[in-house]
């Protein structure tokens, strides 16, 4: 029985439903930062099963479950959070891993990749944009050609563009760069998929993923989630010039991090204790279960919204089954209907999607998210009953199946 | 009664004790972010009266709050609320107002004017520092002095210290800078003062006020505050290059504020929705009485504090009572007792007290918040119960008053 108050069911892609311990840790009452060094230990409290291990330790070890959740165990990467949204992830990578006239390979996909293309040039990287149709994306052998004209400092690529669902395809893009231009970092947006999306950190040689609290791993929004390898780190030790971000910077970051993970307090910015105790609780849910698992469900929830929708006789955004993503589906309307319309009949259904935000389609398309607890509590029946309810909108607003 | 179990009393510089009603709304489980322009209205939901506006209003409203909280009219004034930490203030002016070569004088008192000269610095501005011993504040006269020498584009003020409790002058030194140099903008680092000391945005020409949620406001942290005058809006419009940081960027998260506070959903980066909730109830409880009671009554609880101090024989960092923040006590310890002895003995009390973090007296000191409803609670006694423990603390280390 949840906890929270009757209320529409949010599936857009992220922010989404929260679990109830995981919202509840963000009433924690508990707020002392410790700033070394003279700060004294905390002293043990009245409610001790309530309250768990004092701030450090809970940062420490959400740090150290990072780790798991990117599955990465090589010692020299290296886990952020800080206080943030998802955006603030490019600043990091733009920042700290490009220095001014080093150039960029942008693979876009979407609304977002346009952003981190924004964010790079704020920080005087030379961008090249791959571009590719709507619905698409850049393929192997048209990057092999770009990689092998230029060296890039950086790759990026959006794992899931939360603009059109379109899904990319890290390994063997990884494995592509590594081979024709293997000093090339390769960077991965992965706002939507981490927690949703299979992402071998270390096995498929990634040098950095970032992400934000409130999408697949379920935690309210206000926190920037990332890894780097310790190839992005060295990249980072040998600038020739300083960070070109002071909130965002590597260096005044990273010690803090490191003190942390290591269970010493460490102060460079205040952190946020309630959005730390809150990962902490979902990171400590998500990784109970074996990833795998997590993966498969996403999946299997995935294949069925995307069946229900071509027997509604609808299109997908993400033309080709391969480069769909699983915690969210982009489906055209048909000619006959407006977002305008089905989106508030859905919405009087008690059931929240998303519109279109990629401008070359915006009004023609819905976006339907389906992560975290809407889609792996067995308890919750989010998923059918979003599904009904599109079905009896489209019908309700005109639509006539042909 | 308190709905927060029983835990010892944070009585640090920020982050502060709780009200119930913020903490809860921490826990709101509402978090849809609206995007533009294609995203439905929000439905009414089952249990109005528990939730409120929908996240539009609620950010809106927030917006024009922080108007009320800074004292100005002024339209042109512009208020910012972004997910990150004080920190992240000080790149919003570092990265705003300032352009590389271009020359800020920083009135340095301790630690944090520190952390903003490093800021400046990062975005290539020539920072000129008036220092003065630990525990004072730069003086008008070498102030003016310094103003005559050189044209600056911004001189910034920590309004309160939190390393050393030295309060500045806001009023007197924004009249001497609109005299001697009347184009150069003053920025306030609030972070410690907004919310217990007055602030007269407007009468006092302020041109830039930056503070965070955990202190004086006593919200959960994770959000960087701030109010910018017209003026400081215009230096910016009429910068000759682009902002110097994505994330702290004022294009980028300009419209966005402006459309919230007109109540339409506006999108830059993800609000954090919890906390936006959070510092909606406390700003809601701060501004339900006149904000002179409340200095007044932080004023009357800072005069209990000092005086507790004077009668232990004890001397404050802060040596010039005219210079003493209302919002905490930065206490030298006796040549006998060790802080390191005095505050795990405090925290056995259930009261938690700061160390000291000016590098130049580090040791020496211990640092007493009294912030937010630890003071305006008439149902709270904390701050006696902490002086009657201080008392006993120093006696129980062995401290003998001469």
């Amino acid at each position: 029985m949840s906890s929270q108050p009757p209320h529409s069911t949010l599936l857009i892609p992220g922010p989404i439903e929260f679990d109830d311990a995981v919202l509840q840790s963000m009433s924690h009452y508990r707020s002392e930062v410790l700033l070394p060094p003279a700060h004294p230990p905390s002293p043990p409290d009245a409610l001790p099963s309530h309250v768990g291990p004092g701030f450090v330790n809970t940062f420490g070890e959400t740090l150290s479950m990072l780790r798991q959740l990117f599955i990465t165990k090589d010692p020299s990467a290296q886990p952020f959070v800080i206080s943030g949204s998802g955006t603030l992830g490019w600043d990091l990578v733009a920042a700290n891993l490009v220095e001014a006239g080093e150039d960029v390979l942008v693979l876009a996909t979407g609304y977002f990749s346009n952003g981190f293309t924004d964010c790079f040039k704020t920080y005087g990287a030379n961008v090249t944009e791959l571009r590719a149709p709507v619905g698409s994306r850049p393929q192997l052998p048209e990057i092999e050609k770009a990689l092998s004209e230029k060296k890039y400092k950086i790759l990026t690529v959006t794992h899931v563009d939360t603009s059109t669902a379109v899904l990319s395809e890290l390994k063997e893009l990884t494995a592509l760069v590594k081979k024709v231009s293997p000093e090339t970092l390769v960077i991965v947006d992965g706002v939507c998929s981490v927690g949703v999306e299979e992402i071998q950190f270390d096995e498929w040689k990634l040098d950095g993923v970032i992400t934000a609290s409130q999408k697949a791993i379920g935690v309210p929004a206000g926190l920037s989630i990332s890894m780097f390898s310790g190839a992005a780190m060295k990249a980072f030790a040998q600038r020739k010039t300083p960070p070109a971000s002071y909130f965002a910077s590597f260096k005044n970051w990273t010690p803090v991090m490191q003190n942390y993970e290591a269970k010493k307090p460490s102060y460079f910015a205040t952190p946020s204790p309630q959005l730390i105790h809150a990962l902490h609780t979902g990171l400590t849910q998500i990784l109970s279960k074996p990833l795998s698992e997590r993966f498969a469900r996403h999946k299997e929830v995935s294949d069925k919204v995307k069946k229900a929708v071509a027997d509604l006789g609808l299109k997908q955004v993400a033309a080709n089954p391969d480069d769909q993503a699983h915690g969210m589906t982009a489906i055209y309307l048909p000619d006959s209907v407006k977002a305008t319309d089905v989106l508030p009949s859905l919405a009087k259904k008690g059931i929240i999607f998303a519109g279109g935000i990629h401008k070359e389609i915006q009004p023609k398309y819905i976006r339907f998210g389906h992560m975290g607890v809407s889609v792996t509590d067995p308890n919750r029946k989010d998923i059918d009953n979003a599904i009904k309810a599109l079905q009896d909108s489209l019908f309700e607003v005109g639509y006539k199946k042909e």
